[in-house]
């Protein structure tokens, strides 16, 4: 099968949720459960999320496993960012150690993390790293593609395989994390590139630019759109052009779970980036999606934006890794729990009269 | 020994947090760890709070505890809530039961939840509900005092006494939680007699009121600062006339969880008007505090705005019942782990030369 004809299937795989039937079944049971009608808010409307996405109004426990995929992007040659390429891959081994903070928030949620190589400039010796790694970094985009289309392709369906091996293994939610020196830049080309913005208003100060440093970023971003061709109407075009190895990978996981019946968690700038890439070839990836905090990138904000996303949490979290979706884990099990769990009205006879 | 006495000897026992050199610790132990500096952001805060609060920049685990409070309202017979009174006390048998959301938030944070009778009208059979009833309902503030002085004092006392016992059985972190019919009402009185703002300012839908309702609880309250007098430098004065006796109980856990340096966890808005009404009688209690979410009660954010405080969640929870601190908690012990177990850059092997 080639890659192409593989994209095809993950595509027609994500099935349209139109699911009325479990939508109305879990909002009816959330007003039956002893509390005025709504008074959850934003929890209610993730428990009829959670609900329909696995196609149960009593769902199960959600098991979550938070993927991190590291890649190494050519353009950080051009000094887009405040730490050198090398921390890519320490970083991964740091992950797989449990040190980092993305790790030590998925012990916290008792959320399983697969590390992922996407391609690290140089991949550490430490086993337990899954290898989907697609080369040593990406080419310098501003210079030319960082990949070709069909390595782009590849990523997107060896990351769609891992989405949907996670979910047959147990998982009711897969959240989407990264890691790669430069991969702001990345991210705002494509962001630029598929909603048609201005660069300067998706790039921002990623892990820790100061105002010189965003300027030059949004100067390598105009260039990286200038010598590459992109269109919005082709989306995997844009990302073996400006994207990233990680970023393929993750539109992939994302595609995949969704083709499992998984809640598709998002994290900050680049996973959204990821999804939305998802979005654009496979429409029916939205109802999938979960945003699980907003970061201080103003590119996030415009993907959220234009995937129409509300993110759960606001605390100025702009680390990546998947830190911010392993920390909103928490309030998807309590929106499960609240739906499977709380007592209705009836069953403890507490007088239900209010308006 | 008197409640007068009692209480002094307990708002001397609310140490105040000057504690330089914890902080200085706890964010030089964070800035160390394998992240840009900053850049898990409120998690941050967070973190160096719980280090600075319990004297200590490694702090154990949280071990939370949970405390529902319930009293009945006589100013309910004014027609103030959507529902009758008679579901104070059939939501205390809820709490103890396990199926109320915050019995079921509770069982997914790892929380001991302590249900309390602080005076509600019809106490439920139900074993393993903690006795601090202050009578069968207050009177109705809308024609004088809710309670008199003498029962407030009792009341902030007997809740000191659970909340420092709370801490000397574990407890790091005390959240407060409330459930009364009405109090929405006696919460709002209170914030316009401790802030001296409009009624209309602090008064909203409550559980459910429509416009007409909410209109109506404007001029009660109106009428219960007109037939009561109330004034900013006499908090525990204005607790007995306009308040309720959970509000009292809660006053006094945030006061005693203090006294043991715990963080005290508010949820709501009453809740929040309980911490005011400490932080009015002891200033320092305010380092202690931490907001769990914002409400959509109007007059929650004025008494946040008026104690400092910037809460971590607003989901639109409008429940209380100390869900939203049920909630927040596992923020809380992320931001803890955080501190006290993410590898250093020197640990990991990672390069850090981030500005």
């Amino acid at each position: 099968m080639t890659g192409d004809h593989a994209l095809e299937e993950l595509v027609r795989a994500v099935a349209p949720l139109a699911d009325d039937v479990v939508a109305r079944e879990a909002q009816a049971a959330l007003d039956a459960k002893t509390k005025p009608r709504g008074s959850l808010g934003t929890l209610e409307q993730l428990a009829v999320r959670i609900a329909v996405v696995s196609g149960d109004a009593q769902p199960r426990p959600l098991d979550p496993a938070v993927v991190v995929a590291a890649g190494d992007h050519g353009v950080a040659a051009e000094g887009v960012s405040a730490y050198p390429r090398e921390v890519t891959g320490q970083m991964l081994a740091n992950f797989r150690a449990g040190g980092a903070a993305v790790a030590v928030l998925c012990r916290q949620a008792g959320a399983r993390l697969v590390v992922v190589d996407a391609g690290v400039l140089e991949p550490p010796r430490v086993p337990g790293i899954l290898d989907l790694s697609l080369g040593r970094g990406t080419a310098n985009a501003a210079v030319g593609p960082a990949m070709s289309r069909a390595i782009a392709v590849d990523g997107v369906v060896r990351g769609a395989e891992l989405g949907r091996r996670l979910v047959e293994e147990g998982a009711g939610v897969v959240a989407l994390g990264e890691m790669g020196i430069g991969n702001t830049t990345a991210a705002a080309a494509l962001t630029a590139a598929l909603l048609g913005c201005d660069p300067a208003a998706a790039c921002g100060r990623g892990t820790g630019l100061d105002e010189a440093g965003v300027a030059r970023k949004v100067e390598i971003v105009h260039r990286m759109l200038a010598v590459n061709h992109t269109a919005p109407d082709d989306p995997v075009g844009a990302l073996a052009a400006v994207g990233g190895f990680e970023v393929a990978v993750l539109t992939g996981v994302a595609l995949g779970a969704a083709a499992g019946r998984a809640v598709v968690l998002l994290d900050g700038f680049i996973s959204t980036v990821a999804a939305l890439v998802g979005a654009c070839v496979a429409p029916p990836l939205v109802g999938y999606l979960v945003a699980a905090h907003r970061s201080p990138e103003p590119g996030h904000r415009l993907v959220l934006d234009a995937l129409g996303l509300e993110p759960l949490l606001d605390l100025r979290l702009r680390l990546g890794e998947g830190s911010g979706a392993a920390l909103a884990l928490p309030l998807l099990a309590a929106a499960r729990a609240i739906l499977v769990e709380m007592s209705t009205f009836a069953d403890a006879g507490v007088s239900d009269t209010g308006r």
